[in-house]
């Protein structure tokens, strides 16, 4: 931490982590890789401040609590539209198919985010975009399984969820979308200058990337993003089961073809039960597993780092509590 | 680093260290404190992002390297002047003092950089700027020595140098700056969005800003910033002594009013020796002594955490040094 970022003991690490997203992810040249600093929220801002101006809009797909943000921060910048909901009766249960997206041909972008971790929500699919950039915050499932680079004009994710701790963000940025950025703004509001000077424009949060360098070692040693697809797959099925199984007394909201690998959220038939689920689960020694405070219920957060075993131990606790309380 | 930013362990950390900055320096009531991501160069764009508009100029005084970086990312959003300057033909050797800048009493902020790393001068007194809000860079001398807050619109400084690690910068504002914020901007680049939401608008570098804490309550056992001004003043004293003691064997061209406390910068009259000084201080355990590559010769950068033992070590150091090559 007392390094100069530098250094040639830093620069080493840089290059590491840079390089382990491109492999791992498989990213062409025709995109480049960025660690800036901040996270999900600070890439909500920089991009139509980067992409937006007086005589473009951008498109935003709104399938949650996330993405309503990205879209209210645009709002603040420039002209947005909305090319796409989740939302039903008033809830956010399910993401809309690409058929169901009215893009703007015109539009600077559109933005989507990949998986919603408060509803339980995701995209298994890549919509069509046709000409235009397609924008994906990707903070909750990055690294959770093999992606087509090719098909995204910008990824981006904060690192917190599957990566490494919170205050460093990647972006995957396609070359000629950094050619269109803002040139009113200070280069450290600018993606092509971070770009440019190989994410090192000013002192990145050096620590932090040493740990996603860690964290990505890690993930290659597991096998990479497929074999975290096999196991994250694995550790969904097995909590959807058992909840399908349960004759109603777990129930999910979520339409079947939306639902997330990564967020496991359901409720129990009683809700006055939950919070003696999330009590005895505590006891058990199965944290965290209280809803999103906008949605209720429980949430199982089963990110990479969750093992196919601490999945087994909850789904056999849901099965156990059933017996003593259904 | 893995616990939730919205849950009571992080809560704890987050208010002790806004708390450990107010009490350290005496924030009074009139100012605010933040903790965002980012560093200094992240302020350079957000303070005019912030307070420029197309009516509004920002005066700037230029003493080195970091004061024009701040400068040039305000010209890259709107009209700024130049109110001073620390350049003697060509090198930044001094700060100017208060009567010798002109600023416009119309200006929406006057900005400085009150210690230059890389060339060794430091500003030892706070200009008055009249009804214009002083707006301060004191990334490499906060927390050296006690202040008078109240003289100051804005003050930030990246944890980097005195605080901790790279990748969160503490800001001291004035609320009524807040009020002027530009409302055209997305949340996350507004100061006053963040002072609303007590710097958790989004999820905050949790471990630096632990680390922070830890710093902030190390520097209290210390003493204080009282202690630390006299630590650093002694410590100071010894290596100009020495310089000044050497007949010219070592000689700063700084002027020895705007001598830093924290940065002490020189040369060797013979700039030779200068690689073979570095070399052999490395040898002897005294590292990190090369001089800011803008800049060369040698600097010795003694932030508080650098012992007055340390700095003895280098004394004696240079001393023997001289007795042999001299």
């Amino acid at each position: 931490m007392e390094l100069s970022h530098r250094g040639p003991e830093y620069r080493e690490v840089h290059e590491q982590a840079l390089e382990r997203v491109r492999s791992l992810l498989d990213v062409p040249r025709s995109h480049e890789v960025l660690f800036l600093q901040g996270g999900a929220t600070g890439m909500f801002g920089l991009l139509p401040l980067n992409l937006l101006s007086t005589t473009t809009s951008a498109d935003y797909v709104n399938t949650g609590i996330w993405s309503t943000k990205a879209y209210e921060a645009a709002r603040q910048v420039g002209p947005v539209r909305v090319a796409g909901t989740g939302e039903v009766n008033g809830q956010f249960i399910r993401v809309p198919t690409a058929a169901e997206l009215s893009i703007d041909p015109q539009a600077a972008y559109v933005h989507l985010t990949s998986n919603n971790t408060a509803v339980g929500t995701q995209f298994h699919e890549v919509p069509a975009c046709g000409e235009v950039p397609l924008v994906v915050d990707m903070s909750s499932d990055i690294m959770s399984k093999p992606l087509d680079i090719s098909r995204f004009g910008i990824i981006y994710a904060g690192a917190q969820k599957n990566l490494g701790p919170s205050g460093v963000v990647i972006v995957i940025v396609k070359h000629d979308i950094l050619e269109r950025c803002s040139q009113k703004l200070p280069d450290i509001f600018r993606l092509a200058a971070h770009a440019r000077a190989n994410s090192l424009l000013h002192t990145p949060p050096t620590f932090a990337v040493y740990l996603t360098r860690n964290v990505l070692d890690w993930l290659k040693d597991q096998g990479g993003v497929s074999a975290m697809e096999m196991r994250n797959r694995k550790k969904a099925r097995r909590l959807y089961e058992t909840i399908d199984a349960s004759g109603g007394f777990y129930y999910s909201a979520v339409e079947k073809t939306s639902r997330s690998v990564m967020n496991i959220v359901f409720r129990l038939s009683s809700t006055k039960l939950e919070p003696v689920f999330i009590e005895r689960a505590a006891q058990a020694g199965l944290i965290g597993l209280k809803g999103h405070r906008a949605v209720g219920g429980i949430r199982a957060s089963i990110y990479n780092v969750i093992s196919v075993e601490g999945v087994e131990r909850l789904a056999q606790f849901m099965n156990e509590f059933m017996r003593i309380y259904g």
